[in-house]
C-alpha cells in the first residue's frame, strides 16, 4: 500500500506518522513545499517574543524521526496535480525544478492555510513586510523585530493580538489597523471591547490601535517608511506584520474535481474523506461540521488538525473512525489578560437563526481571600427554545482558559442550561469559588430563560 | 411565614439569604451554637498557614448584613429538640442556659458535620490536642502552631494534607499517622501513592509519614509530649491535630423521628425535603446522591452544601427545584502538587460492581517550549459495559484541577469514552498542549475497550 501526504505541518504529519503505525508494511511518503516538517506554527508568536531562543524547539518531530521510522519526508517539493484517474500526483522539486509522477493508493492532502494578502500586493513588494505562516517566516520577524522599535501590524485577530504581546513585552511601539470596528472579531463586540480596554490600559503607551480604517497610502522606496491611513493619520513605521486573515489552500484539489464547500474548504465527510475515492483532507484546507449548529464552518486550528490527521490515517488504514466536528474552542493571552472561548458567538448564532438568549457575568476565579485571585468575566449564550447552551466566551486575568475547557466538555454532550445550574466543580479556596461563575451565569440565564 | 435555619455555616446561611430573598414579607431565623455565621471552613488551613492574617476575611457574609436583610441570626444558641407535630423547636442559650421554644412554619436543618473523634477521648483531654472545623478551632490552632516546632497529625485525608502544607511552610517538623496503608483515601491507590512520594521528596526533610500505625501510648501528663505508636516508633511532640474524618451532625433529627440514609446522613429527596412535612435539610448533615452510581453517598464538601441551601431555600419558598447530586469533585493542593478527582475512583466503582478500564497516563500540560509547562497524571476509569466514563482523578504540578473540572462536566452529561476522544479543548501553547491529556486517556481507554 502506497499512502501519500500532501503537507506535513500538523495534518499531513500525524497523518503520515499514524498511518506509518497502524499499517507498518506500507509505503508513506510527506511532500511539503516547506523547509521543515511537524512544527507548531501556534507556538511561533512565542519564539518572537523571545519566550525560547532555539527555533529548533518548535520542531514537534524531526524529519530524521520520521525516516527513522520509515516515512520519507520530501521537503521542498511542491505537488502541482493530482490525477485521480491515474491514481497519480505530479510533483516538482522546487531545488531542481525536476517534476516527476508519484503513484498512490491513498492520498491525504494537508495543504494548510495561507494568509490573505488580497488587495495588499503593492504592500507585500516591500522589503519590510511580513506575513506569518511558516517557521522561516517567524525566524525573519524574529529578526527584523530587534532591530526596528515602530512597528505596523494589519489586522485584529489573533496572531497579530500574540504579535502584539510579543512586540510590546520587546519594549517596541506598535499601531495596529483594524477595518472593523473592533478587533478580534472572533469575539462578540461587547467582549471584544473589554480585550481593547485592556490592551490600552495595559500597555504603558507603547500601543495604537486604529479601528475602522486602513491603510490609504504607503512611505518609502524599498522598504515601508510611513503609513497614512484612510483617516488621515500618518506615522513612520519600520516593519509591518499583515495577518488580516488565512484562507485554505485547496488550488490542486479543486483542480483534481475535488468538492469544495461553501466555505471554500475541502468538504469532506467525518471520516476525513472528499468526493474521490482515497482521497482524504484534513487539516487547515478541510471544512469542517460545527457541532452546535450541524453547519460546515472553517476554522483552522492546530488542536483540530491533529485530530483530522488521526482520523483521516485511521480510515484510510481500514479502521472506521468519524470526527464529530468542532467547536471552535480557542484561548490567547495578551500581558496577562487569557482570552478564551468555545461554541457560537451571539452573533454568530443569530445570524443563524436561534433565539439567542445570554449574559455577561464578572467573578472571582477563586476565594477572596487568596492572594492568587483573579477576576474572569464570562459571557453565557443559550437557545430560548431548546435551552441549550449555544457557546461562551471567558476573558480575565484568572483562568478563563478553565471555565471554557468545562464548557467545551458541554457542548459535546449537549449541555442545556439546568445541567449547569447545580454541576459539581471541583472547590477549595486555592482554585476556585464556592460558587463558580459558571453557576452564576447559568442561574442568570435560567431566570431569562423563565420569564 | 415563618422559617428557622438550623446551622449558619455555608448550607444555612445560603438557605437562610435566599429564602428572604424570595419571600421578603417571612421571618427568617437562624440558630447557631456557633459565634459566627456565614464563614469559610475550607479557608481555615489557609488562614493558619498565614496566607492572610486577618481570620474575619474568612466570614462570607457578617452577621450584621444578615440582620440588615431582615435575617435574625442568633448565635450561640443550641437547638436541643425538634417537635414536628407542635411545629416547634426547643432552643438553649448557650450564654444564659435559658431554653425556649419557637414554633416555624419551615425548618431547615443545616447542622453540618463534625469531626470523629471515638476512640480518642483521652488524647483529646490533653491541653494540645486539636480539631479543626469552627473559625475558633482555626485561630486555637494558628496560636499554636507558632509555639512549637514538632507536631503529629493523625489520620491522612484532605484537611491533614492541607495542615501539613501549613505547619510545613512554616518550617515545622510533622509526623503524620495514618492508620491505612495509604494516605488520601479518597484517592485510589496508585495515585495516592504518588502524592506520598511527591510529599516526602518535597518537603525538605520535615515530613514522616507512618502508615498502617496508630497510636500506642500517649506520653505527658496535661499536654502530649510524645508518641510511642503500634509499630513501637517513639518520638517527641508538642501539638497533635486529629483529623481522621468527619460524620454528619443528625441526633435532634433522629430523635425528631426524620429518617436516616444508609450513610448515616439525614435521607433527603431531589427537593431537599426529609421525610416529614416542612421540614427541609442541607449541606453536611443530609445524604446526597451519586451521579454516576445512583446510589446514596456522603461527600460532605463546602460547594455541595452551597447548592443544597439554595435549593432547600427555593422550595420551601414554593418553587420547584431539584438538586441532581453530586461527582464527588474536589481538589486541594501540597507545596505546588495539585490534586483533584471526581466522580468514582476505580476502587469505588468495583465494590459497586462496575466491570472497570482505566489508564493513567502523564503528559506535559501545555507546549513543551512554554517556561510554564509542567506535568499532569491523570487516571481515568471507565465502565467497560456501558462504555462510560465513571471517574477521574489527576495530579500534578500543573493544571490538574483544569482537567477534572471538565471531565466533571462531562460526567454531567453522562460522557463516554467516545465522547472524550476528539472532544474540542482550548489549544495554546501557554494553556495546553495540542494533544490533551483528556484526548490520550480516553484514546487508550477506547482502545482497551476493543479488545
Amino acid at each position: 500500500m502506497k499512502i501519500i501526504i500532501i503537507g506535513g505541518v500538523a495534518a499531513g504529519a500525524k497523518a503520515a506518522a499514524k498511518s506509518k503505525r497502524m499499517l507498518p508494511d506500507s509505503s508513506v511518503d510527506i511532500y511539503t513545499q516547506d523547509t521543515h516538517v511537524s512544527y507548531s506554527t501556534c507556538g511561533l508568536p512565542y519564539y518572537i517574543e523571545g519566550v525560547f531562543e532555539d527555533w529548533q524547539k518548535l520542531i514537534v518531530r524531526p524529519k530524521i524521526e520520521f525516516e527513522k521510522s520509515g516515512i520519507n519526508v520530501h521537503l521542498e517539493h511542491k505537488v502541482t496535480k493530482i490525477n485521480p484517474e491515474k491514481k497519480n500526483i505530479a510533483v516538482e522539486n522546487l531545488k531542481t525544478n525536476e517534476t516527476i509522477e508519484v503513484e498512490y493508493d491513498k492520498l491525504v492532502i494537508a495543504t494548510g492555510a495561507a494568509p490573505v494578502t488580497r488587495g495588499f500586493e503593492e504592500l507585500l513588494k516591500k522589503k519590510n513586510v511580513y506575513t506569518l505562516r511558516t517557521l522561516e517566516d517567524g525566524v525573519a520577524i524574529r529578526n527584523k523585530m530587534k532591530t526596528v522599535q515602530n512597528i505596523t501590524l494589519i489586522g485584529g485577530g489573533y496572531i497579530n493580538i500574540e504579535l502584539m504581546e510579543a512586540f510590546v513585552k520587546n519594549g517596541k511601539n506598535v499601531v495596529l489597523i483594524e477595518k472593523s470596528p473592533f478587533i478580534m472579531p472572533i469575539l462578540d463586540e461587547d467582549i471584544s471591547l473589554l480585550v481593547q480596554t485592556y490592551i490600552m490600559e495595559n500597555s504603558n503607551g507603547q500601543v495604537k490601535i486604529l479601528t475602522e480604517d486602513a491603510i490609504s497610502e504607503i512611505l518609502g522606496e524599498e522598504d515601508v517608511t510611513g503609513i497614512i491611513t484612510q483617516k488621515g493619520i500618518g506615522y513612520d513605521t519600520e516593519m509591518v506584520v499583515l495577518s488580516i486573515g488565512v484562507r485554505p489552500v485547496v488550488d490542486i484539489a479543486r483542480d483534481a474535481g475535488i468538492e469544495i464547500g461553501v466555505t471554500g474548504a475541502i468538504k469532506v465527510n467525518s471520516r476525513m474523506e472528499t468526493n474521490i475515492k482515497d482521497i482524504y483532507a484534513c487539516g487547515d484546507c478541510a471544512e469542517k461540521v460545527h457541532i452546535i449548529s450541524n453547519t460546515p464552518v472553517w476554522i483552522p486550528l492546530g488542536s483540530t488538525a491533529n485530530k483530522e490527521g488521526r482520523t483521516a490515517a485511521m480510515n484510510l488504514c481500514g479502521e472506521h473512525k468519524d470526527f464529530e466536528g468542532v467547536l471552535g474552542s480557542s484561548v490567547t493571552r495578551y500581558l496577562g489578560l487569557n482570552i478564551s472561548k468555545c461554541g457560537l458567538t451571539e452573533k454568530e448564532a443569530r445570524k443563524l437563526g436561534y433565539d439567542t438568549v445570554s449574559t455577561v457575568v464578572t467573578k472571582k476565579d477563586k476565594a477572596g481571600y487568596m492572594p492568587e485571585v483573579e477576576n474572569v468575566t464570562l459571557k453565557l449564550i443559550a437557545d430560548m427554545r431548546s435551552h441549550r447552551i449555544l457557546g461562551a466566551q471567558a476573558i480575565g486575568c484568572g483562568d478563563a482558559d478553565k471555565k471554557i475547557d468545562s464548557i467545551s466538555v458541554g457542548l459535546a454532550n449537549n449541555m442545556e442550561v439546568k445541567d449547569l445550574l447545580d454541576v459539581d466543580l471541583t472547590y477549595a479556596p486555592p482554585f476556585s469559588a464556592s460558587v463558580d461563575i459558571l453557576h452564576s451565569a447559568a442561574r442568570i440565564i435560567q431566570s431569562k430563560l423563565r420569564n
